[in-house]
């Protein structure tokens, strides 16, 4: 249903990254993203134990992921490049939040599309953010708004494979609605009970009989809740154990 | 433009976190979208280094984290609680994706709203899961499904503060929400009665416990539909009138 081969060529470009951990949190997410393609510019320390241990699983992102030594490499042959920034620069390219910018990069990645990171301080230079077309930023809070490298890796991914879904179609309910009829019995039980209890006064009803057919028909019930429901009621007909 | 006050209103819930370095991203990823209030269940570590240096400068939300012994504990006060649940479960409540449990959970944050995460390796239990009206998942490859913890808090964190975004404000209910744990001593009041009238054995307790906690957490209940069906129940326990 859902189309998410063009995740296929998008890849993760993380540009100097210092900690390790974040390699392998990214190779994490993209795995559960469904991305496979992860190029490292200059990371200070890989491969790294730390990367393994954060990837959880996800190690043949690690072992396929390419090692280059600069950003421009790093986006050979891509035909779009998005800046993930959470800078204001002065010199603006067009800017998207990150889910615009995950629409048009799933809407470009017929061919390869990148994704660079900047490192973890630092961020992106001028110059390697100048040679992406996009530049898109996670929407935040103001005066604190970087997240962990992983974590802004972690959103681009999901709103990528969101933008490949036409909204996933949940799974069919498993079990069976009540009908309108079988909901109508069971108010009629609750009835007969509250009456016999004591507790509703069909002479002076109040509000009572519209407060609780709200309820039920509110609540959606299953049949075999219904059931339950009124096997409980059908309990309190019979004398009181002692 | 954005009305994030809502945000102000949802907390988060680790449920039994392992590891302390999660709690601290967890923080972060907080502060970064808006949020501040973190309710901790039974927490292996914590407080603990790793929790702040993840936390990168959310030490405040730290600080200021609740820690609790369970579950109802954190709920209480709660008009909606929504499990993050990556487990396909026979027992299905209201299920939705990420994108739309924010905005549901949004749409309720007149009031307190709670948003629980299970343990890393073990989940959320079934009971814990049941008392939540909604059940959220985050689209994720079939096969390699599991988000790190504090990944997928930061998805769920950053779609809350998204959903408030251009979200129209609701006018206010008509009648006031029923809290989580009002609800739970409906559902108390039930077993006693249905245990006192033979209808249900606590010590054959077969399924009906778990189908009847997913009824009322589905129901959205009113704290006045708790009352009448309270005084119903209540009537129950005097003498029969003959």
């Amino acid at each position: 249903m859902n189309n998410t081969d063009a995740l296929k060529n998008i890849r993760i470009v993380l540009a100097r990254p210092s900690h390790p951990g974040n390699i392998g949190a990214t190779a994490r997410a993209m795995k559960t993203m469904g991305l496979r393609d992860l190029w490292l510019v200059a990371p200070r320390h890989f491969p790294h134990a730390d990367a393994v241990v954060r990837a959880a699983g996800a190690d043949d992102i690690l072992d396929a992921a390419r090692v280059v030594d600069s950003v421009s490499d790093a986006l050979a042959g891509c035909v779009l490049a998005v800046a993930a920034t959470a800078r204001h620069r002065e010199m603006r390219h067009d800017l998207f939040d990150a889910r615009g910018a995950a629409r048009e990069a799933v809407a470009a990645a017929g061919a390869p599309v990148a994704i660079l990171f900047g490192n973890e301080t630092a961020g992106l230079t001028a110059d390697e953010a100048a040679n992406c077309r996009i530049w898109a930023h996670i929407p935040a809070e103001a005066g604190f708004s970087s997240l962990n490298l992983a974590a802004a890796v972690q959103v681009f991914v999901y709103e990528l494979r969101m933008a490949c879904a036409g909204a996933a179609p949940l799974p069919a309910p498993e079990f069976a609605p009540a009908t309108i009829d079988q909901v109508e019995k069971l108010y009629a039980h609750f009835e007969a009970r509250m009456t016999a209890s004591g507790f509703y006064n069909p002479a002076n009803p109040g509000r009572l009989e519209l407060r609780l057919r709200r309820l039920l028909a509110r609540a959606r019930l299953e049949a075999e809740e219904v059931n339950i429901l009124r096997g409980f009621l059908t309990t309190l007909e019979r004398p009181k154990r002692r």
